[in-house]
């Protein structure tokens, strides 16, 4: 090695130790006599001193040279700093140094190179090398890495064996669009690039490997939003000859594991809530339970008043957020305003005060006296102080948007703490969804998730209400995985495929192979996948992912920093048979 | 879970256990009124026991209905057997069972499901899931599995941090050719996947990484020889402020951990050979150092005797084969035909035996006489009852050649044994290597390798002798793994694409952006990178890498299992804007 110890290595009882330096020149403070240079690199900073006089002067008129970022080796001694830094493991010594050499030079980076940056996302990305010199970014690829390790420690001990399955695949239409790659050898073919291994991971089930897990890359050519990556990674596992709850119990240790070893966190235990009553009570699929703030249904209790409003919705929902009677007309009109936004999509939004003295103060208090009113707020066990915010509407639609306002309120007192972690199981997923726009019946997870066996006898009456044997892990209101008990039998499988549309023949041509393995002894079996680089930004409460992938691509699908995709030759294309069509 | 235990696990001391267990049906024995069935998992396979009279008749019928690879499910009690079998973990128990529940049937697999199959290859790749289920495939599998586990162990005890890199990249013409990915949102524009993550990882190390790996799938669009597959797994790794002796040091210290962590081997120490002197001694920069047998220059002896075959010869060579003079004619003979194969390529062969008393057999005895004939012998120390074998003419296709028979020889007399170990780093590789076809240099190992500094001086006037500071591990004369200390100044690295044929603007338009990167504050730095697949069938004394690959293509790039590459809708192609073209 170069050096003998790294930056972020020695302390007050190396003193007086011979020792070898390298890095990256950080800062240099030149007081005249005095100069100090900060030498970083990735395990921490080291100061090194000159001093007129007592250094020799060609290594002082190296040392002016050195410009932010350069590179350099430096031989010298460890010896103990006058002003010690208390903040920085190595804050208490220094290195005296007595050669120095330019390993390279630098020109001046584009944006500094601190924890606080001046470059704009744009510029931080075409430059994403020196970008990732920054501590915060380094450590988000340090704490991947450790969430990585640790990922597998735990389904290492649990017999689980990793298994990299393959990326040329084949195409699928079923799903999110693929990424295809156009096969030379075969003119006019492709292969496609995996969405997920979801049929070869049951394969590996049908071979008998038992427990399987793979952290591995997936694609979709999606329209990309924010914090979205065309490629992306996965803890990708699967089980044989388990219920549901051993692939609960299974995960949520895996999950408990991580906050344990990665945050030295113990996470409280993991509870279960059904599809149906997460939509009743949060009216999302994914609800933040750091906090309560649950709905309650005033149907009851807010028709036939003759609120127009009110008796004209399939549902009168509201929440009840605690100590927030103090609320402005101000702030509340802000509060209108936003379940008003089209994303949101409520018509209007009532509010309820319970003020210090019992009463009660209302949007609504031309339709409701105050007992009723007080039937309003006994649903919420609302206490004097508390603040009731009503939505009313379509059912869906209006739980949806009741949702919003939940964690828009929750976010505006403080109730999303990134440092707090809840997690929860939501189960019982319905099997199937409308598509609306192609009026036929979507699987909500995915064609090989299988119904639960006593709605089998509704499939075809009743496709809506099937619930299939699938779950979510949720946490802090993100989906971080998802699974199901897959389907293990052609029959059952065809059955799915035909329920979705899909003919025979293409069913045939495009899942032929797995319901013929099918046929040749496959065991019952299921499994998860968690989003890998969501769950890192997750533990490390982050907002972006981006900052967990080393070489992210912007929301165009583009790395602008090796300015790909590009054109190739006429050359390449030929040799692949294909051309692309003039516009 | 389903069951209780395994089918690996019970033993002698669980007899009385009441325990339920699953898997599959390896076999059934009927001897009338007692029934055994092998029952066969991942861990093991434990033997089930039915006996007429004392189990119910339900039972019995049932289990007479099972066939090969069904699925089952069984509650019993643990007994003792009165025939134990002391081969298998499990030989001492049998299960007698008092519960059967058929979880799935299988119709008859199309090969055996044993060790040795009478499968072939094609109908084996097929079924490949069922191929999986076979002891021999799984343990391949299983074995990668722990030498992945293992490599991780080792790199992160060394502060390796391993760090993902993109599969959508820039396509760049140097080198093996490319797949690409035509990107939807940027018509016209396509993706390439990684041939290696070289240039990710030299910028991980310029962000100040300083130690970096992957076990990553890379991709090459090549003619599929045997053994080739179109993605394949690499163990990449980057060092930074290290010299050449640094990287071997590590490496070598990662291949000796293997071998100890997963086979239980002290490898010997790695010796270190010029890529001059396996050229001079093996022909062959890869060569086989299980054993000796190392070429002799003969032209001193050889030549200005009168035997034009040798006078005309460039170089004289031959290897000594210990213990071989009695080959008979045929013998001889076939070794020649051997070597005037085409692949081979050498015009005939001469040989001499060196006879029990002291005397030589030649087939040049005409132009030698016996002193001149025991100088030869002298050349390697031979001793009677040797066998030398000599080619001549142009010096690296005799060297070739040479090696050839080597190899071949060695073979015939089992010095290539599969369970022995050796491992070798040939150093000091040429930096270019000239292509007779393009007329011009191209890089040996990539155009990111550096010059030796004391070669630098050449690199115009005799840029075939530059030696570049690279190095390849080989073991058991095959390359294992190879890599480089790299330029890490824009100045050479514009150099070296120059000396490549590289225009300005070519080099900026593919390799600008690591350019770039070089000027701001690139530290020294080198790597290296491990075929995984390969390391995995050497370690476990395998010809094929197929079954170290969970699901391998075949020589035509094709998945026959699922059927890929396979064409892909209108639609699809409309989407990505590109057309297929007629033939």
């Amino acid at each position: 090695m170069l050096r003998t110890h790294t930056c972020g290595e020695l302390r007050i009882s190396d003193v007086n130790k011979q020792v070898t330096l390298t890095g990256w020149v950080q800062r240099t403070r030149d007081k005249g006599s005095l100069l100090w240079i900060d030498l970083r690199d990735r395990y921490g900073v080291t100061q090194l001193f000159l001093e007129e006089g007592k250094s020799e002067t060609s290594l002082i008129n190296t040392a002016r040279t050195l410009g932010r970022e350069f590179v350099v080796k430096v031989e010298g001694l460890v010896a103990e700093r006058h002003s010690k830094n208390m903040n920085i493991p190595t804050g208490e010594i220094e290195i005296k140094v007595s050669l120095l050499e330019i390993l390279n030079s630098s020109k001046t980076p584009p944006f500094t190179i601190e924890d606080e940056t001046d470059g704009g996302e744009d510029l931080r990305m075409k430059y994403r090398y020196l970008d990732l010199r920054r501590n915060p970014v380094r450590e988000s690829l340090q704490l991947r890495h450790k969430m990585a390790q640790q990922t597998r420690v735990y389904l290492d001990s649990l017999n689980f064996i990793e298994v990299e399955t393959p990326i040329l695949i084949k195409s699928t239409p079923e799903g999110a669009r693929d990424f295809v790659v156009p096969s030379r050898m075969n003119p006019g073919e492709f292969y496609a690039l995996p969405q997920s291994p979801q049929t070869f991971k049951q394969l590996l089930m049908v071979s008998g490997f038992d427990r399987y897990y793979q952290i591995v890359k997936c694609f979709r050519d999606e329209d990309l939003r924010a914090d979205r990556q065309p490629e992306f990674t996965q803890i990708d596992c699967e089980m044989s000859f388990v219920t549901q709850e051993d692939i609960l119990k299974t995960f949520e240790g895996l999950v408990r594991h991580l906050f344990k070893a990665v945050k030295g966190i113990e996470l409280k235990d993991v509870p279960h809530m059904s599809y149906a009553d997460a939509m009743k009570y949060y009216g999302s699929d994914k609800p933040d339970t750091r906090f309560e703030m649950k709905f309650a249904d005033l149907n009851d209790v807010a028709q036939g008043k003759g609120f127009g409003v009110f008796d004209d919705a399939q549902l009168v929902v509201g929440i009840c957020a605690k100590g927030c009677a103090t609320y402005t007309r101000k702030q509340i009109d802000e509060l209108t305003e936003f379940v008003k936004r089209p994303q949101v999509g409520a018509k209007g939004l009532v509010y309820l005060r319970c003020e210090a003295n019992g009463t009660f103060k209302s949007s609504i208090d031309k339709f409701f006296d105050e007992i009723e009113l007080s039937k309003f707020a006994q649903k919420f066990n609302a206490e004097a102080g508390d603040l009731i915010l009503i939505l009313a509407g379509e059912k869906d639609k209006t739980r949806k948007a009741l949702s919003e306002l939940r964690l828009h309120v929750a976010g505006q007192l403080g109730l999303r703490d990134k440092s707090k972690f809840a997690a929860l199981w939501v189960l019982d997923f319905p099997l199937f969804e409308w598509d609306e726009e192609t009026k036929r019946w979507n699987a909500m997870h995915h064609p090989f998730t299988s119904p639960k066996r006593e709605d089998i006898a509704i499939l075809d009456t009743d496709p809506g209400n099937v619930r299939a044997n699938a779950y979510d892990m949720v946490l802090n209101g993100t989906e971080i995985g998802g699974g199901s008990i897959r389907i293990h039998d052609r029959t059952t499988q065809q059955l799915m495929f035909s329920k979705l549309g899909f003919s025979d023949e293409e069913a045939r041509k495009q899942f032929g192979f797995l319901m013929e393995a099918f046929e040749f002894g496959a065991p019952p079996h299921g499994g998860i996948a968690f989003g890998f680089d969501r769950l890192c930004s997750l533990f490390s409460g982050a907002d972006s992912i981006r900052d967990f992938i080393a070489f992210p691509k912007n929301n165009a699908g583009r790395d602008t920093m090796i300015d790909t995709p590009s054109t190739i030759s006429q050359a390449q294309l030929n040799e692949l048979g294909i051309e692309v069509k003039k516009k």
